[in-house]
């Protein structure tokens, strides 16, 4: 299998490595600047760096477009690709239409998404076998292909549509970019009152635990909201008054809690 | 040195197994129904149960009251104790004073705090070395004995006042509370759409192991309200329009995202 990756960022650092190590061919790769492409191809020995969006002679038939949601559109309407070639994006929040685009340039195009669902940090590999892929294509040939794909770095392939994809997209910024502000806002209580955060983290792996192993995270739900402590949450209400901003968050968050369990 | 447990919850079952193991004496277990302290005191050789509060004649000189927030004050107006003894209790949330109610009965007593830093689980022995045990007495005499018993379950044994101690407990209230609720909520709308959570959980799993790592969580937080990417929130907000309650959820973390990168 060859694939062309259009992008120099985290994630496309990640696919080219996982790529490669798995014996997908990388044949190209894409970015507006020459230097950015060639930081993540260092180590390639038969990849040609791009600059340009004409791809009308590649040799791939899968093309992967790694780049931000704000950049996807704008790279699918300049982008030139072969006849029968597949167009996928990594994005969980685009729906696989954005890429309708491409189609004004070559109307062969087959067009799909191909999303793990993972946050990824730049030169720290990671384990694709445990990973989430998230596939969609607009017919069955492309989709068998990303299939293909996908199988050959992830053991957990999933066929999700766009709306679906969206919804997983909602339930993670739940329980991954909001449990972080958390921990960020508790840091920030803990550092105001001169407290070190790290006494606070054997707690927190504890929580952390024991909400994975539940059945659901609700049965193992604990606090002063949940047991409507109100002598304990008027306390804790008076220690943070001061910020505004702290305060209107900890009413928001005990509110949803008493109202999940009334 | 030798204890006494009030209480037969939670909490006292992990006492009195943390303590026997490390050949602190427990000499007595209170609970309101004998069945109840037996319940936790099935294997201890040598120990009194008791149904009333009338320690008197009480071997110990140190009594742990652990019991529910509510029940404290309770305890402490009706327990009747040696000369020269230490009552401590083990809230977060509870000042040290308000043990004061039990020097009615024996102005020789002397109060303080003796509080993990935890949430436990009936019946999962933990490791109590990594637990930190947040400590305050009335004065240092007292002091001494509690850090020494502290020191005797725990390498992380701390001296925090009651002040610090409620702040300690809204910082785990963000980091712990919130954060599981947040978790429970990304279930609900995977669930509501026949997605299985547990797709979600290598992203979890990384998004906690990144924060832990971090110098602050803050540092890597992502998101579509970190990098104000507006399309996103607005498609995120319609799929879950429907749901009042979550949106305003939705609407109150991302604007204090936004407002921590701002």
């Amino acid at each position: 299998m060859t694939v062309s990756i259009i992008g120099a960022g985290n994630l496309a650092w990640h696919l080219v490595n996982v790529f490669e190590e798995l014996d997908v061919r990388v044949a190209e790769v894409y970015a507006r600047k020459k230097k950015n492409a060639e930081s993540i191809t260092g180590y390639l020995y038969d990849v040609n760096v791009k600059t340009d969006l004409d791809f009308s002679d590649s040799p791939s038939k899968l093309f992967v477009l790694a780049v931000s949601d704000d950049a996807i559109e704008i790279v699918a309407k300049q982008i030139i690709l072969p006849n029968d070639s597949i167009l996928v994006h990594t994005s969980g929040a685009k729906g696989m239409d954005v890429l309708n685009f491409a189609k004004f340039q070559n109307l062969s195009l087959n067009v799909g998404v191909f999303y793990p669902l993972m946050t990824f940090s730049k030169g720290i590999k990671v384990d694709f076998k445990l990973i989430p892929l998230c596939i969609e294509a607009e017919n069955e040939s492309s989709l068998k292909i990303l299939r293909k794909l996908a199988l050959s770095i992830s053991d957990k392939v999933d066929v999700i549509d766009s709306e679906q994809r969206v919804i997983l997209h909602v339930a993670a910024v739940f329980s991954c970019n909001f449990t972080n502000h958390m921990w960020a806002l508790g840091k920030e209580i803990a550092d105001d009152a001169a407290l070190d955060f790290e006494m606070l983290k054997p707690l927190i792996n504890e929580t952390f635990k024991k909400a994975m192993k539940a059945v659901h995270p609700a049965n193992v739900q604990t606090g002063p909201a949940v047991r409507d402590d109100f002598s304990t949450i008027e306390k804790h209400r008076n220690i943070i008054k001061e910020d505004e901003e702290l305060l209107r968050v900890y009413d928001s968050l005990t509110k949803s809690i008493q109202d999940w369990y009334q």
